[in-house]
């Protein structure tokens, strides 16, 4: 096993920074990892956001859901999906792009620009020693986000990265079944065996909860996801995405 | 400069590979290091398709238009957005999570969650020597991808990569100044500085294409971009994707 690869394999998320920024070098670093990740036909549909101001990473985790660690780290990027860029492109080319920049196709493509340059930026990070927090929690209140980040139109704040010296010790949380996620050929279709590789995960899941917090949590994944899925959320999303001239056709 | 960052830093997408599989443990590791990428609220939203077959391949080569690289390599990975999963949960669990699973957001989700996992399986590849590439091409006749793929409803085939032992050797493409897609605590708004940058990066492309075609080719990236996105593509992906059972709220 390689340097890399554990450092894939040891990745858990971090809630809790120490009290230090990250030099103007290592967010250069992290930027440039980002920048080098593939990019559908080349188009480069994202943009970062770094905060440092302490007023803003405050209002920010006022926004998120008073998470704290979108307040204290050593750097909060914020990823966005960008087609404000290809608006600009229609004007020094006298092209009418319209079509594209609004089609669900190409909203689907600067999202997964904008997540691979994440995880590369991510992983840039963690080879450095530092621990990261994807936040998802910033969409939320996505309005008041795209206001106080002067999100112009065709760009949407997609999730936070708060980055940082970890000050906490956590574990490596278990994945579902490889068998499960992965398939040869062709999707598994066996609901019995689907359900099976459930139940194992569920005991693998919980004895992680139990072992971990002393015995007072034990809950399956299933009952997890029943019970995030159970509450609809964000359900502004779609015409907030039209608002911003996104997957409108 | 840790090798990881090396590793990040040296990517370029590779479409020429030599005529070897790849082994089950490279296959594995591979799938391993894309689970271990984060997860929002850990709803590991996400399938792979591992496709070795050469008919399989041969025919997803000719859905993705053509592509020889799809039909040529060492493994090939179809990366699927999946709540799939997430209706059996609500089976097991006798919970209703229909609003959730259909909503845009959860969507995202999913398709973040995917990309993150095959962002880190792509950078387990690269740093055991091998090459991949991205195939959006699969969103071509994604129909029929999904028909080939045997993919249920809640499932959608995002993008393929297509790994294997290098047999070309490539430049590193330059990209957009790293001023232009990074900004501080908000996003840069000045029209003509944002025009300068792109006019910028115009010269560093055409340089970059002229060096490498020996001057047959020096298109700029506003052109490029401008002649991709002038036809719109893929046009029937709302649909598809609502057929799917997804994004429907």
């Amino acid at each position: 096993m390689n340097k890399t690869i554990e450092t894939l394999l040891s990745h858990r998320s971090i809630r809790k920074f120490e009290d230090k920024p990250l030099s103007d070098q290592q967010i250069k670093t992290i930027v440039e990892c980002a920048q080098a990740a593939s990019t559908s036909s080349f188009i480069q549909a994202y943009s970062i956001i770094g905060v440092k101001r302490p007023e803003t990473k405050k209002k920010l985790a006022e926004l998120a859901g008073n998470q704290p660690y979108v307040e204290a780290n050593g750097h909060f990027f914020v990823f966005c999906a960008d087609l404000h860029r290809h608006t600009v492109v229609a004007e020094m080319e006298k092209a009418d792009l319209t079509e594209s920049v609004e089609s669900t196709e190409k909203f689907m493509v600067a999202v997964i620009d904008a997540a691979l340059a994440a995880q590369n930026g991510s992983i840039a990070a963690e080879s450095m020693g530092l621990g990261i927090c994807y936040i998802g929690g910033i969409r939320n209140k996505i309005e008041e986000v795209t206001e106080l980040l002067k999100l112009p139109a065709n760009t949407i704040p997609l999730f936070g990265l708060a980055v940082g010296y970890p000050a906490q010790e956590t574990d490596v949380k278990p994945r579902l079944p490889l068998e499960h996620v992965y398939h040869e050929e062709a999707y598994q279709q066996d609901v019995q065996i689907y359900q099976d590789q459930l139940e194992e995960y569920n005991e693998t899941a919980s004895a992680y909860y139990h072992a971990r917090t002393a015995g007072k949590r034990s809950d399956t994944w299933t009952s997890q996801m029943a019970n995030m899925l159970r509450q609809p959320k964000r359900m502004n999303m779609k015409s907030y995405l039209h608002k911003q001239g996104f997957a409108k056709k």
